[in-house]
């Protein structure tokens, strides 16, 4: 299994659904950075269950607790432990789950990789496995504001299902009004609607999956590493790490393929003798390396495998059978708290390459 | 520079475009394979320039020579190396283009990455790079074949533009089938609007992007690693390290993302006591692990930077300009070369993971 | 700072002496395998402080907690993480400690690099540190058995200061044999000396270094990947990054160095029709690769830089001062812990190792 | 086979010894710094066959040639291709070799491993493989100068066999000093002996062993990465990966075993309001960090394995047969050819730690 992501920042996270706690170590922290545990628990309370009628009813607090690599708090350089006891798991709700294989679950192939799987729960399949990330994501975030203090990195739901957004430029984004509502989608436009939907599917025991949009603002130019670390290339790797991802789209995305070169290049112009670009076709990155323009990329989730109807699967002896979930307590729809998953993953990304850059310029 | 790739089934490639070779080292090949170097180089001229009035005129033949790891047409467990001399470079055509950053070219992050660049051609962000990857992609492709010899990996232009093609799903599909026509796509019915969109872009100095489908079937279950190289998480990076990638679909991609969890779950049946997918909808890939059933994913294309229009960007001196290249050598669409390119890095992950799982399960 | 070592089985150690825990992620141990944490404690109190009159007097149970990767007493194929919680430290007796940079300690060097040092204890540099490795040591060595039941990896003190074995060839060695007294020498001509040796050198708040001796028997064939992987050239970096060590030699080390080529070479000789070596002079290992002899190694560390001696050194603020420790629990010796540390660091190589082979060979 | 070394300045090395060729591929080299050939040139010769009495008459003019990262003698940023044709190769001397194990070779660990072995020399186990990494030691050692003006890395024969020379510490050593004789002794007390004795040795049919002694002055402070990768870990990796090596020394190395913690420490002094070390007993590495002062280290070579004397040994088909090598250019000693290898690993491992380095402080 690689539970380690990252060159010179590097994350390693661990723990299974319901087995003692979940957590990560983030090393290369660079000595002597003050670290805030607090905008750690922030990011952590928007990814946790039981927030709003739109996700799991699981009631777990998800409070961080820190085992090292802190002290006064300032980094130390050494690897920043953080830890979440898993407190509201319940082995019985998940008998049923046992005998047979979830449809489009990891179950599956769990079993056929490892030989045995988790006896309850999804074990590192479980959403729950993102903890990790969204702590590491913080501590990122707080590194990369370090060395450039413009920086910031703002996630929000663009669609969901077949509703989209009918804009992805807010003026004044901020977390606070992304937050505003538990679907975290900005546009007031289509937010209502979209609500409906998740609420809908949820009482006819469905699911929907949706994407989110991500801007990443004051990130330094010279991120990235052609060949193959490009920058669009890491990032896409640690989105389409996140579970139940579907695709993965740089700037305009596939909106980018269907347009000529003549109305897709962006063209250069001098700005009080800096050259930066016009337009932001390109999402801020060209030729795999950020070029200082906002990193706009989207990342699409498939609706929740866990449906309350009927499906037919297999059982674990190899039978056909039907399947029902007795129990079990899962988002209708991922988005809102995939948010800042998403967030985390793009800081991660940006954090390590600028450890990596930093080698180069010295900047 | 990141020009390796791979944990170990490792490949690093080199070479600038204009330089003296373009080149890759792949090592961590079993000892004792046989290697045929022939199907190194048909993938290499399915790549070339050249090849029909869709591509690129730049003459190179592309001939590959091995330095090293194979004796007797048997790998000896030690790298392969595969290298290409440059013959057709001619650097006084780029002499006008040495003065300006080129609009979303790779020239200007270069050199604010490197505060250098290379003086003719777009060195390593050059389509020239990909040579290494596509000799390395059929070393893999061999490799894979020898551990499961039903091994197969398909691309095809799956769209032009906003021309899509109107099935992914062709019976008896082959490369030899693909490469009926200079596009590289099945589609009887789209293909020859395809091309038309394609010449009179090129008609008009301009260029267009589309995408490429990509079928990997017969991979072994058990392939991928989560939580962070999870098989869809490597090959999109992989796939999104190819130059020009603007997004990445793994299954049914976005389409996936629109629909419920109940149309979009693939159910279990025991098929000969073997339990299987009845449909493909994630395709092939559960929990970031194969699970035996087709390997579908998309992969798109921005529309070639190097247009012959007038366009505004800022000379190397910080002054706005307008830039027309006079001379140079590009495809109005990198589509139908990009073909093998996709299969070679969907080669290359799939080769690197079934030698990961190998060490698991020792199959 | 790189606290993750190893490609398939990968360890991630975390914790300052004085924080709130040490401990360790193991990661890439495949799934099903029965591992026992009674195993994994018997090697932790081989380590830790308090055991006798020849170690420090720190308090510390050192009771290992698992936090994820098993269930039932089986390894899940997920991250095993293992915590042991720091009980006995005592901030205030390191207030003097803070002002000064301790003679060939890292209190300097720490600083330096990271512009701020833990502010009590060696932080990192402790050897309390070497708790994670010692306890992913005993897992490693379970994965080992059980691919190869014959395996077995003891180390004992062969050198105090320069009295020295008079053989390492010890018939019926066992870790019981080794433990028999609390120096961990089973010669029973010299291992009073080396005692007295250490005792008096206390009573003169003095320290003694040596060396260990290790011997891994039943390590299967082809495990080493040359070039740069050479098993010799893994097990040197493992053991030279242990905490005060000085050298490393393989096979007869520097005795090596001292002969003849036609006195040092392994002759063949077939065995039952298997190639065996008549004799070990190169230590089970040839061109990089494990050839099925035992391996033989022996690793060096210095004399404890803390002694209770007035010694010449500067204050943080630069300054030129005389400095004595006023309290401080410390060895006068390492050897006699740091056996298990070297059973551990030869343990986590060659099964990392074992599983890049099973890629290979798939055995 | 794992030819990669390296984190951010990462070298992969290829071919074999009677293949085509062989070479380096360096990448991580910063752009736009001054990279000179002739300099990699003369190390090359350093290590070449031929170069006196004392080494193998194999002629090789081991010319290199660049085949890309370079631009007007400035770095690009991108890998950097060295290559050295192979021709003095006769495949017929070597019919013999391959129908049995040579004693102490690695033919049989590679067929265990691999399956194969290459039909003629030693293939990837030959020291030829060593001409990438003198090639990219070299490129490393310009690398280090650019932003440590002042460092110089210089190695010499300290023993032969049991003949050691009576001091390491020469004044105004230099590589013309060193190479002042073929044999690389700067001590004209011990250096005819030992030339005696080799050639002695050769004369019987013979070989020696013996070791080398390397000084790295000016290196920065701060350079290496506690825990496992502590900069005293990567170099006697890095120095246990040559060919034939049987022991790495840090510091005074096993005489530093000797001592009591009295004798070893090394006090700290002010001088010019710096902290620095008073003596130099650690080797300039404290805590796995270098300090400012010379990195000292030794490693030491096995005599060589090929004899001209009869051995037992057993043929490839599993038979006790006598050997004796028919044909052979072998170096009856391989220090004064390993003296530009060492210098060359010391130099790899320190470039790639100042490029992680510059990642922590930007210097």
């Amino acid at each position: 299994m690689s539970s380690s992501l990252g060159t010179l920042f590097k994350i390693t996270t661990f723990g299974e659904s319901h087995g003692g706690a979940v957590g990560v170590v983030v090393d290369g922290v660079p000595g002597g950075l003050k670290i805030c545990l607090d905008a750690v628990q922030h990011q952590l309370n928007r990814r946790k269950p039981g927030q709003s009628h739109l996700a799991s009813p699981r009631k777990e607090n998800d409070l961080v607790e820190c085992l090292s690599g802190l002290e006064g708090g300032l980094s130390l350089g050494s690897p920043i432990t953080l830890v979440v006891r898993n407190k509201d798991h319940n082995p019985t709700h998940y008998e049923d789950v046992n005998k047979v294989y979830r449809p489009s679950h990891a179950d599956f192939t769990y079993q056929k990789k490892y030989g045995i799987r988790a006896s309850s729960g999804g074990g590192r399949a479980s959403a729950r496995e993102t903890i990790g990330r969204v702590a590491a994501g913080s501590i990122a975030e707080q590194v990369i504001k370090h060395f450039a203090p413009d920086y910031s990195c703002l996630s929000f739901v663009d669609k969901v299902k077949d509703i989209e957004v009918s804009t992805r430029d807010f003026p004044h984004l901020s977390r606070e009004l992304i937050d505003e509502t538990a679907l975290r989608c900005p546009d007031k436009n289509v937010r209502d609607q979209m609500e409906s939907l998740i609420t809908n599917a949820q009482k006819n025991g469905d699911s929907v999956g949706g994407s989110i949009h991500c801007i990443a603002k004051g990130c330094p130019q010279g991120l990235g590493e052609p060949i193959f670390d490009k920058l669009q290339a890491d990032l896409a790797k640690a989105l389409m790490s996140l579970p139940a991802t579907r695709f993965f789209e740089i700037g305009l995305g596939e909106k980018a393929t269907e347009m000529y070169g003549s109305e897709h290049n962006d063209a250069f112009i001098s700005h009080g003798g800096e050259t930066v670009v016009k337009t932001n076709r390109s999402g801020g990155i060209q030729g795999g390396i950020s070029n200082g323009a906002p990193i706009l990329l989207r990342v699409g989730f498939k609706p929740v495998a866990t449906i309350f109807k009927h499906q037919n699967t297999t059982s674990v002896d190899g039978k056909n059978v039907t399947f029902k979930p007795k129990h079990g307590r899962h988002d209708p729809c991922v988005l809102p708290r995939a948010v800042p998953m998403v967030e985390a993953m793009v800081n991660i990304v940006l954090c390590d390459h600028l450890m990596r850059q930093r080698s180069q310029d010295g900047s």
